[in-house]
């Protein structure tokens, strides 16, 4: 049997082919975004992968569906896989807000689900890095955010060559549409065309805005001015100030698909045009106030950044580690007699916090020395009698015997 | 909105409610897991939370069903969320088996999921450690797995006055079943009875198993000798070797329900009888062979070990360490011409490594070390002038001032 399509199966390194997806470097991913959200001062939440579809279709509007993994579930309930991790955020953020601090900084690692019909090859789940900002509205919340997707992606060592943060906001835009003589009710329609401008015939863009009362050339224009107002200049300042001035950069383009931003908004792009977007997000100050039913009232921000684009922009910049199993100590069984007493130093060892390897079953040492070298142990523990043992670091190749009782402190060096 | 019925919500600490479920005592436990099972040379896989439903009653039946959170998706498949975590490991072990040095050492920590329509409060979702050796038929895995078991309860500082490992065998039963005059056809029902005699009436016990031929009182007599096997006492010996001997007895009541298990099958306890088995597992030779379609065809064996029980029991016990944010420095801001030397400082110790705040705006200075107390801040750190910062150790009360190139330095004591 085979797993479903457009659904990854992780794979501990040395991964079996070379399109495998690699648990290990996934590790790397997610250790790295989690022990850079902390530094920022992020706490990790995390919700349901499931809620019911109206969470989402309330923000997005029935034409969301077409995209979702959703379904009915046996108790007739209309529910979906999440496809996004903001909804959940709110939903919960809204439930308890009155017992956290503002503004409240939280992060969250979900697996992401989407399912369109006309798929092929594409996946259909994808993980991503959530963080969000909630209760501030002063732009000093949208720069602690940008600074941490920068340095997120600098921690994976991605450099200001490989990446850059364009910056816009809808607040420009908003400005832009209002000096001239389209209609309010078209803003969204507006949104959608900018949003689409670099991937659409410009003939098309072209016909689209002039529907709406705009030449594709006077919205040319004000993406290549690319002056930063106020706003965007208070964000850069902020950035500047961290000594990040080299990753961002006042981008008009930028606009966001999704109808909810209602300020800054952004995405990191690699700076070889060889991927899509690596991460993007912006300011929501309405969306907890929807999906709490106006209970809760809250200005909010945040960005995701998802691990596919990002695995492969690692890979296609010889920017994965090394990784695979790095074992501390392999405890060979050269005589039988001693596997008793053997056991009992694999235990000290993993004990005292050592990765730890035995031989199961009788085998020749020059087996266990193989086996040990595959697993990269970095020592070669070998009891002499039940008193007394002969470490060699594999290593060095230096070796020494020492009492049994002392094998974990000689390993700590 | 609320989320949906049986699904949690992971809240940072403070948890909200008393009730809440935390996402730092989940991340205390999925540490603890993650790093025993790797001292123990376990490495981690994971795969998708939906697999086709086949999947599922290949290995136990159609009658599984109506416990699965099963449904049909937008391609007409019928699918379902992950009810447990080994059919998808026999699944990926048997596609690529080649390509992994045997015996396999894998451990996963899925999020699972039932749904039986008549639950009332009960949870449709937990997580779940999953660690299973694959290509060794050998007591000595057997072993090693239970003794990684019974150190991963023990690094949650759980003792021998908590738990204990109840250890039988599928091959005493099956000695026991062959020597009566019963039918070989017989064999699953009798053991669903030996599952159930703890928690079903004896007489109603008495009746099934008078049906195949024995009386209660054969059975309770063997489960009473409490005898070893060579086979379960060859295990016990090696658990003992490793001086885990306090942790572990046979106990032939344990047989686990599900029909796949071929060996040796054990349940971990909560001593004081308060909880349902903290964790469980045992020799499956057969499934891999199962749902790889008789192509691959490898013994293997595992547990499983699910984080509800195991965060009642620590919460039980006193065991739930300090939990929740703990920043390194707290950056006070008292001279707001200061603030971009300040959030250059912020970047400099979060790049060293140290999780640092500040106050977003403007605040009072007895304002801002009230919110560096509440986060449990080590230091408070304040810029004197561009060139100069004051440190002060928020527990000793220790004061120093320091060059600002030395206050990501002065931090590492």
């Amino acid at each position: 049997m085979k797993g479903l399509p457009g659904f990854r199966d992780f794979y501990p390194e040395p991964i079996p082919t070379a399109d495998s997806w690699s648990l290990d470097l996934r590790r790397h991913i997610f250790d790295t975004w989690r022990g850079t959200a902390e530094r920022y001062g992020f706490r990790e939440y995390d919700g349901p992968p499931i809620e019911e579809l109206e969470l989402y279709t309330k923000k997005s509007g029935d034409e969301i569906v077409g995209q979702l993994y959703n379904f009915t579930d046996k108790g007739s309930r209309n529910v979906s896989l999440r496809p996004e991790m903001t909804p959940t955020l709110a939903r919960m953020a809204a439930a308890h807000t009155r017992n956290y601090k503002k503004p409240i900084k939280w992060f969250s690692i979900p697996q992401l689900f989407r399912y369109e019909r006309q798929q092929k090859g594409r996946l259909r789940e994808h993980f991503q890095l959530n963080a969000d900002i909630i209760g501030e509205e002063n732009l000093a919340a949208d720069a602690e955010l940008i600074a941490l997707l920068i340095d997120t992606l600098r921690n994976l060592k991605l450099t200001s060559d490989d990446f850059v943060v364009r910056l816009s906001s809808r607040h420009a835009w908003q400005d832009f549409f209002e000096n001239s003589s389209a209609h309010e009710k078209d803003v969204c329609d507006f949104y959608q065309i900018i949003d689409k401008l670099d991937r659409e015939d410009p003939i098309v863009s072209g016909e689209k805005l002039a529907k709406l009362g705009f030449s594709l050339e006077q919205v040319n224009d004000f993406i290549e001015s690319g002056q930063a107002t106020d706003e965007l200049a208070a964000i850069i300042g902020n950035i500047e100030a961290r000594g990040l001035g080299d990753f961002i950069k006042v981008d008009y383009q930028i606009i966001r698909g999704l109808a909810y931003y209602t300020g800054p908004v952004y995405e990191a792009f690699d700076k070889r045009g060889k991927f899509r977007a690596i991460a993007g997000g912006g300011r929501y100050d309405h969306l907890v106030k929807l999906v709490s039913g106006g209970k809760t009232d809250l200005p909010a921000l945040g960005f995701g950044m998802g691990d596919v684009v990002l695995a492969e922009l690692l890979k296609d910049r010889g920017l994965v580690p090394p990784l695979g199993q790095a074992l501390d100590a392999f405890v060979q069984i050269t005589d039988e007699s001693l596997r008793n007493a053997s056991l009992s130093l694999v235990q000290q060892l993993r004990q005292a916090g050592q990765a730890t390897e035995y031989p199961l079953l009788r085998a020749k040492p020059d087996k266990q020395l193989k086996r040990a070298l595959e697993l990269k142990a970095k020592w070669l523990v070998t009891l002499d009698n039940a008193n007394q043992a002969h470490i060699k670091n594999l290593g060095t190749r230096e070796e020494q015997t020492v009492p049994l009782v002392d094998v974990a402190s000689a390993l700590q060096d």
